[in-house]
């Protein structure tokens, strides 16, 4: 997801390493002797493609390091919350792939069109329990009660977009309050748990957690307009589903709301009709797809003006580029 | 659940009042900001009929406080683990019967049926959330950490026994595994923390555990015989799920492993057209209903052997009679 320049190599390198072994303490938590369930773990690994929520707690805590960076500041605990994190997304994946009847994860196939919702349902209980399971074993229980606090409220989040399904009436402040719930927090948690693992002020920790929370809600808008505007063969996973799931998004709502009772009965039609290609068309011109667009970019930007609580330094110049690669990514 | 002899009225009543505060505590740590949440929850607490994972912990605490017992040695920490196995068992019902397709649980109708599947799945996860949340606010990672390694297991022998749906060729041990796995670790980790938290000694705290996976897998043929015998006016859920999902529990091993392979291929024939009554009448004749029912009462008899860990006390009579009652009961 990251474009490296050439003074970057260095924490680059760092990561990636970082990143590595987090890959093998998520494998390894998820072994188990029954060769059945190792299969379907193999499988869910392959969705791990991006590590977003890892690299966001490696990275905010390298930022608070500081340069130069050996990447000294990384802990045993930094990696395995950073597991914790990948695993609690991973659950959530699988979970929404049901929600959603996706068939394409990352190319893949999903678990719920292989094996049947029944498997991706008790898969993704197993990758929920071994996330908690895991966050145990550090003998923590401050960041078990955080992350057991953050779940909560991402169910909610799915809870309460669920309930309002086909609901034309949905506002946007609702909506925005759904993406808080099921994405922004999580993303949120990473930014906080990297600053606060290492040690870091008070207010540096909040300020982590807000440009996370940030970065959040305007991954899900971007997610969105992916689902929205985006073909399978680029995005790699199953598009044209909130439609098909009565989910309304940003842009639709935007342009819902601005529209005459007539107009509105039109649109309706089209979304109950699934007609993607006359959706995307109507909601061009109406300017809310730029406008769904300028919003994610705004919250971009107030994502990176929260990076001035760090000191300048290549990890936090790493996180701005990663902020705006949540916006200009197509996959 | 419980018969109660006129020498046991003291001890029934501390339990009593006990589950009540059980039951305060699961509403409140699962109360919301949101109505429609909230809405959810109410509904499963309908399903919390017998409560039998929090009176196994409460009567084990008791069993090791001895007469004359007061509950004087039950804490705080008692009431929210006895909480936290009750909602991780609630969880649990809620993605069976996603995995069951059942619309009947308690004499009510299912998440499932009512709402959907999308919203019994994530309604599932706000519980088991919840659950580990709970189970972080008492400090003691131990006791998440053994919670977390109870919850992979359960999910493991969902998953084995998802991945055995229409094995014809299912032996009697793998079942017995499943059983074990999906069943039997979360009723001994019922009694282990139970006596554990009562600072028994080692030896106690194991027979407790020991006591409650015998019971486990006990409760769980019983269950299956009420699948497969029962009626839902009777049982109050859904029956003959098990066969109508591919299911193979202990009366047809039993009864398909000493068929011939003619008479074999009757049976599955009957399995596939889900002729419950037909099916019935076989494995009444072939004895191998009575055949599972005697395993399970001699698994019952094994737990109560158990108990001679403990000294004589109401508690342990109480455990003694809860055993019995695991077998008898009709719904």
């Amino acid at each position: 997801m990251l474009q490296t320049a050439p003074r970057h190599l260095q924490i680059a390198k760092v990561l990636r390493a970082e990143l590595e072994k987090v890959g093998i303490i998520f494998s390894r938590q998820l072994h188990s002797d029954l060769d059945d369930v190792n299969a379907l773990c193999e499988h869910v690994e392959r969705y791990r493609g991006k590590m977003l929520r890892p690299t966001l707690l490696l990275l905010t805590a390298l930022a608070v390091e500081g340069d130069p960076c050996d990447g000294s500041a990384i802990s045993p605990r930094h990696r395995t919350v950073a597991t914790v994190l990948e695993m609690i997304h991973m659950a959530t994946l699988v979970h929404d792939d049901v929600l959603d009847e996706a068939d394409f994860r990352r190319r893949g196939a999903t678990v719920n069109s292989l094996r049947g919702n029944e498997t991706a349902v008790m898969l993704g209980d197993y990758l929920i329990s071994n996330a908690f399971h895991l966050c145990s074993t550090e003998g923590e229980p401050s960041i078990n009660e955080l992350l057991g606090s953050v779940t909560n409220t991402l169910c909610e989040g799915e809870l309460l977009q669920l309930s309002n399904r086909e609901n034309f009436e949905l506002d946007v402040q609702t909506y925005m309050e759904i993406l808080r719930r099921k994405t922004a927090v999580l993303v949120g948690a990473c930014c906080r748990l990297g600053a606060a693992l290492s040690n870091a002020p008070d207010a540096m920790v909040d300020a982590a957690e807000r440009f996370g929370s940030h970065l959040g809600v305007a991954f899900q808008i971007q997610d969105d307009l992916l689902d929205l505007l985006g073909d399978l063969e680029v995005v790699g996973k199953s598009t044209g589903r909130d439609i098909a799931t009565g989910k309304l998004t940003l842009p639709l709502l935007l342009h819902l709301q601005k529209e005459s009772e007539a107009e509105r009965k039109k649109t309706i039609t089209m979304i109950r009709k699934c007609d993607q290609a006359g959706l995307r068309q109507r909601l061009e011109d109406s300017g809310s797809i730029s406008a769904a667009r300028a919003e994610a970019n705004r919250l971009v930007s107030e994502a990176k003006n929260g990076l001035s609580a760090f000191e300048p330094s290549s990890a936090r110049d790493l996180l701005h580029s990663l902020a705006d690669a949540v916006v200009d990514r197509q996959a």
